[in-house]
């Protein structure tokens, strides 16, 4: 490979024997046998075990000196290991290297943890970050994350996609997060935005006849940060012309079944399901529904509407309520002190409490239902309830009765929570595979209450379904949009959507939002100018690949598959990033702190 | 291809003739000649010519409505060309296609230029760019760019590089250029500094055994900006463990060598020529010089020590001081109009005159001169002239005589300029073809009169020579590094160097540069902290992708491989940014203007 080595550690094996090789690496782990040392060197392939002897003097008093994470530089000959010191676990675990010679390429103070601590606090780790990226667990998500790139790129590479850079240093849009924004200093008083993607930039690219673009970049959101977000992620984005929506989920489809099949030889459905987000929401309370959970609502809106039960009632008559039952088959045993907890669970999504029904005996009609509401039912809502849930003897049946989003959030997480639980394991209500599914048919629009007006459900640039375009404005609540998430185990691992591509359309949609013409001019212009020059049919669509590669390595956070990650702070550890600059800095970019003194340098 | 449309319009060739098509575009023009309308449809791929016969009426009529930059739906079949009528400059000018049905995907306005006018400011280019980029130069350019990144990534896979993304919110690294900061909302009165380069992230990851790193990434300087220099540009970033200078050297030599092969066919000389930078200061004045200029300096700085003309002696007597000739082969019968215009040119590179010797008849000796200064030198120093120039008859030879600086600035730049006039080329001065050149062996340190200290040649972060360590507190001068560039006809490509890896060397170099240990501390703490975990022998090189793909394409600047690059006034004429922001986002980010009253929101 080099002068300094011919080999990695890792991929030292039987097939070298006899072979005198030159190594590099760390010094993993050091047993001093008196009579033998033996040195397990690291490198990024693996480990190979060293064994200094001490008729070499001069490197034997090299290895009484090193210690562990020494980085070395060892020659000797590859020897078979006896029998019974075969290690099975590592590709090197046949052959030993008898060392001739060591070499100390720098030395190391004693680390602050072991590297096969698997119990290390958040905070050690990215303090540490260098060596917690020394660890076979780190070394292996970052290669998995690079290996999913080539994939994507390979490709799209042979589908005639071309990666076309856009830039970091550009204008706010206003996708509902809050932008970072750059000082210019040039052009005082002004300010870039770091991109929350490249959307319009992929759109215009679109208009200038590129075809077919993508782009494996880095997106900024300035939000509160929760276990699956950082202030930069890297997006997988992706946009072409002249393709039906159809056409642009067969071909990320595939992509997606590619980078699982050629990096981790996972085979996915071929093809992934489709269901409409109507569907979606009425079967589980949610867009990215978690599809190895057998579980799903029945609706009981209709059915309560006249119940004594006040809370049923109430929900089933109010503007947007909803109630639902969550049939759970063998959950009857269900004690006490489960129903209780899930009672709390569901609370944090604002439901007020848990009603359920457990179906002990059928046949005994309202006697054989054990349930503190039973009584305030009557017999026509309990033979609906069970013959529309399809009940059986054993079963119990959670309800949830609220505004619509109320429901859907607590008992969309219950039903969640539920099949992940050991009751859900052992009943069959989870299937441990690889679940994808798209979602289709968004609301073009959903109103929000707070600002009393409609937003964009995807993006304001997100086409109608052919003949929605004359309702944008006279009934927004029923326009549907051309827009699809891929989404896998409830985690959403892409969306996207066919655009716009006229003017006019585009001027309606940001009417139905409120957006007059002018601030459309301000904000858009250079968007609804492009629009005007023949721009094509196009559209396409964006992947998370932090959440994927997160997916894929089974990792418990995003930040495991990223190098150098901020904390939920919104800090780099390691760095020391965000810091105070010095007050000429500011000047320079025509910006003081507020509620600080300007220092005088 | 696709529902809409079967195959590209450019690759729409001979081989499909008889073929019913489908073809989407645009009008890039069309001739009404009464009887037929002929449409050049241009897609990505080119044109190709589409006919249109009035017997379809209703096809006609949108054929007749149709104008510049409409973007069409075509179906016909392919036919050939009549003989007369072959366009040989096109994939398809063969063929053409017998119109069946037209639809009109999208009208245009009228365009604001026609896409074949090659004498548009750049001002319309950057505010119309989507337009700008349906041009195919631009069409061509951004494709070769993506080219070159696929070509680097695929060589780099084979090696088992690894492309790892570093943060782009980070800490300021002081590079000597300024750092675009980003406020921090979380972190009242702290800011992310976006990235100069990824130099210290990629060391962090050789210590952290990744072992081979690379990374296509955007950097930032916010510097005044020259014809080649962006506010955000794209460096193809390297670094590997465990290989010497001369490895790292050829593993990139080769790279480059491929990616001219594999996108353009261009073979470069192998090996490309070293030469190191004491050398190339002393023949070319540059440390990048432009090998296809074949002049070169002879020092003169010691024959002039004691001649009478006072600018020389001057220059050869001061401290720092120095003396060259430029010897140009035929220069003598250049006109004094030709003489004073390069006056005027060394003028803008603080040189006060040009001095000159026309080399009529040497024979003569001091008769066959011609040059105003022949009489203050004597005999010895003109034999000495021609002797070292080799200067023959009916040469010309320049002289520069000043501070060395701006000697090799000067009579650097002269040598180039008369490379490329029009005597150089019609006498052989220059060979037009690619000429690579490693310049090596840089000094570690320049001193910086102005600051009074010394400051890093490359950066802080490169190694000395073996055996210089000591001397880097002592003779901080003396001390040559293991940086390397690679050159290009005159332009850097790339450069980059080996790495310390040692802890105490590190600090030595803080200590020259007259970085405190404090200082070094708050700066660079985790890099020396890093250092100290058994850091490995590391080092690696970046290339500047937008000014690699200037080259190839033969561009004027490097806005024309750049999507949606920015003027030199640091602006998007397209989005209009930077741009006011609201009140309260300041507020949030704890920031206000400068010599501005916060606005009431």
């Amino acid at each position: 490979m080099s002068s300094m080595r011919t080999h990695y550690c890792g991929l030292t094996t039987e097939e070298l024997l006899g072979q005198t090789v030159s190594l590099c690496g760390w010094v993993h782990r050091r047993r001093d046998h008196g009579s033998l040392i033996f040195i397990d060197l690291r490198d990024r392939e693996g480990l190979v075990q060293i064994v200094c002897n001490p008729e070499q003097a001069e490197m034997f008093k090299i290895a009484e000196a090193v210690r562990n994470e020494y980085c070395l530089r060892v020659t000797g000959v590859v020897t078979g290991r006896t029998a019974g010191t075969i290690n099975n676990n590592l590709k090197s675990g046949k052959v030993e290297v008898v060392c001739a010679t060591m070499e100390v390429l720098n030395a190391s103070v004693p680390v602050p943890f072991q590297l096969d601590d698997d119990n290390l606090s958040e905070t050690t780790r990215l303090t540490h970050r260098v060596l917690d990226l020394r660890r076979p667990q780190m070394q292996n998500n970052l290669r998995l994350r690079y290996k999913v790139t080539m994939e994507v790129r390979k490709y799209l590479d042979e589908l005639g996609f071309i990666d076309i850079e856009t830039p970091m240093l550009t204008k706010s849009t206003p996708e509902g997060a809050r932008d970072y924004l750059v000082p210019s200093r040039v052009n005082a008083g002004s300010f870039f935005a770091l991109p929350q993607s490249p959307q319009l930039f992929k759109q215009l690219l679109m208009v200038a006849n590129f075809d077919r673009y993508y782009q494996i970049t880095k997106c900024f959101r300035d939000e509160d940060l929760r276990a699956d977000r950082q202030p930069e992620f890297t997006q997988i984005d992706c946009e072409t012309s002249f393709l039906s929506e159809q056409e642009i989920r067969d071909l990320f489809e595939a992509m997606i079944r590619i980078v699982f099949k050629n990096t981790l030889d996972i085979d996915l459905p071929n093809p992934f399901p489709v269901m409409d987000f109507a569907t979606a929401m009425g079967l589980y309370g949610s867009d990215k529904p978690d599809m190895r959970v057998k579980l799903a609502f029945t609706d009981l809106t209709a059915v309560m509407k006249d119940v004594e039960f006040k809370i049923f009632a109430g929900a089933a008559n109010m503007e947007g309520g909803r109630v639902v039952g969550l049939r759970v088959p063998q959950g009857a045993s269900m004690p006490r002190s489960e129903i209780d907890a899930y009672t709390q669970f569901v609370a944090i999504y604002g439901a007020k409490g848990l009603a359920y029904i457990k179906v002990n005996e059928k046949a005994k009609g309202r006697e054989g239902l054990q349930s503190p509401i039973v009584k305030s039912l009557h017999d026509a809502a309990l033979a609906a309830i069970l013959e529309q849930t399809g009940a059986e003897d054993g079963d119990l049946i959670f309800f949830g009765a609220d505004k619509a989003k109320v429901v859907n959030d607590a008992i969309g997480a219950l039903r969640v929570k539920i099949g992940h639980s050991d009751l859900g394991k052992k009943n069959g209500l989870f299937d441990d595979s690889w679940k994808p599914l798209w979602v289709v048919d968004f609301p073009m629009f959903d109103y929000d209450e707070e600002s009393d007006r409609w937003t964009a459900t995807h993006h304001p640039f997100t086409a109608p379904k052919d003949g929605h375009e004359d309702m944008l404005e006279t009934n927004p609540g029923a326009c549907i949009a051309k827009a699809y998430d891929m989404v896998l185990n409830g985690w959403e691992l892409g969306g996207g959507s066919i655009r716009i591509h006229r003017e006019d359309v585009q001027s309606k949609v940001f009417r139905a939002l409120k957006i007059d013409a002018e601030e459309a001019q301000l904000k858009f212009g250079f968007l609804l100018d492009a629009l005007q020059y023949g721009a094509p049919p196009h559209g396409g669509l964006a992947f998370g690949l932090d959440r994927i590669v997160t997916m894929m390595t089974g990792s418990d956070s995003i930040r495991d598959v990223i190098a150098f990650p901020k904390t939920q702070r919104a800090q780099c550890l390691l760095t020391n990033a965000p810091s105070e600059v010095d007050e000429k800095q500011l000047r320079e970019l025509h910006i003081r702190l507020r509620n600080a003194e300007p220092k005088v340098v």
